[in-house]
């Protein structure tokens, strides 16, 4: 029985780049469970929840509906889940055996942490989307996914310039507020932040950097800011668990 | 050799209050550490740096050093620390053998659980503060301490009252974010973050809620709601970890 993953499609056939399917592809393959990706379209996520009968995973601030991705579908139980945390929660209790995402129970502080690490990484995201919208959304999901992305970041795409003072300070900004997860990090020996052992924490932080190579690829200034800030420890990390991104 | 713990007076003898000193009482207890609380009045907080040649804990915006409790002298390596963390974390190092503050090497992962807890309860601060003045402060630290919180918070403590409008939203507002930090705690089958381990997390947890019995007392409508919230989940933590809060 292989669960079926669903997750956002590149221009690039058979490249991930989502941080959020991301996040719950490093766990599938961490735990060894056998799934296979099913690539959706921007416009087609919503079709994904009505296939399977599921709620919205969140509504927006006037309380329409919110559609993301990843959504899992487990045949073997039958079950539907939206959101990397609901699913990574899911996977834990489903698979006991397998390798563990919340070692020692430590679930109830990797939710918090995963919160503040969005928080310190927001300043990047008007920086990134626009190489989204370029390097990343297919003729079929640009036309719906610009227009969205420019209403919630009150920006138009055209207008964005990477070399901008406010982008320079975004960018600066966005390093600042690493050094404080980079701190976290370093109150252990690592290479992860639970020292020798692997966790949820250590995939939402590494399934951002993998966007960055994603989107920006791996010879932009970007990915090599990001790789050789605070002593190397965001490239260490990618590349201890690049085992975990094989894609099937 | 016994550790000296640098607390803030009270206005009734031996009664400990704040919730940043009370994390540091925790921890030595539950470690089993033997140590003595030297009480020390708000304007002398100071001179306990100065006596042993400890730079400031932090700095306030304007750079000027900013001076806190607690403080822990350890006369057995000779350390001066500030910051509750940086002291259970030199406990930690120093003291091996003892039960662990941070099981399983999450001190990475506690360490932005509780920047994140600080976050959900600030919005009660400036119910709790003019309560300090009046329950706590000694006619030798108020008059240092009430200016200093009125600047900070920009409110004067003639001015506050608990059954206005804005009041009662903060303390609403409280009680939203406390739900969330709840959330986290039903993530296992508690009565701890850990499930059945106790740590860091929780001593930042009830050092909170201790603060509140302390300033409001146990009459008070104020700890009353907050025993009662969350199917009585903070006042079964404050049940559980009242055996590590004698002062010594």
């Amino acid at each position: 029985m292989t669960i079926t993953l669903y997750d956002l499609v590149s221009l690039t056939p058979g490249i991930a780049w989502s941080s959020n399917t991301q996040k719950t592809r490093l766990c599938l393959n961490f735990k060894g469970i056998p799934y296979r990706t099913e690539w959706v379209e921007w416009p087609d996520i919503k079709g994904v929840y009505e296939k399977h009968s599921l709620p919205a995973s969140s509504r927006f601030h006037d309380g329409s509906p919110k559609y993301t991705l990843p959504v899992i579908y487990d045949p073997s139980t039958g079950a539907t889940i939206s959101d990397s945390l609901a699913i990574a929660e899911y996977l834990e209790k489903t698979y006991p055996d397998t390798p563990k995402i919340f070692p020692h129970g430590t679930v109830g502080l990797q939710a918090p942490f995963e919160d503040m690490y969005i928080e310190h990484s927001k300043s990047m995201v008007p920086l990134l989307i626009p190489n989204i919208c370029r390097n990343i959304m297919t003729p079929t999901s640009l036309p719906v996914y610009q227009p969205y992305m420019e209403k919630l970041l009150g920006m138009k795409m055209a207008d964005f310039d990477a070399k901008s003072e406010v982008a320079v300070e975004k960018w600066r900004k966005y390093k600042e507020n690493l050094e404080v997860v980079a701190r976290w990090y370093r109150k252990t020996d690592g290479p992860f932040l639970m020292g020798d052992t692997i966790s949820w924490a250590d995939f939402v932080v590494v399934s951002i950097m993998m966007m960055f190579r994603a989107v920006w690829g791996e010879d932009s200034q970007e990915w090599k800011d990001v790789v050789s800030w605070n002593e190397g420890v965001w490239g260490n990390l990618v590349e201890e668990l690049d085992r975990y991104t094989t894609v099937f």
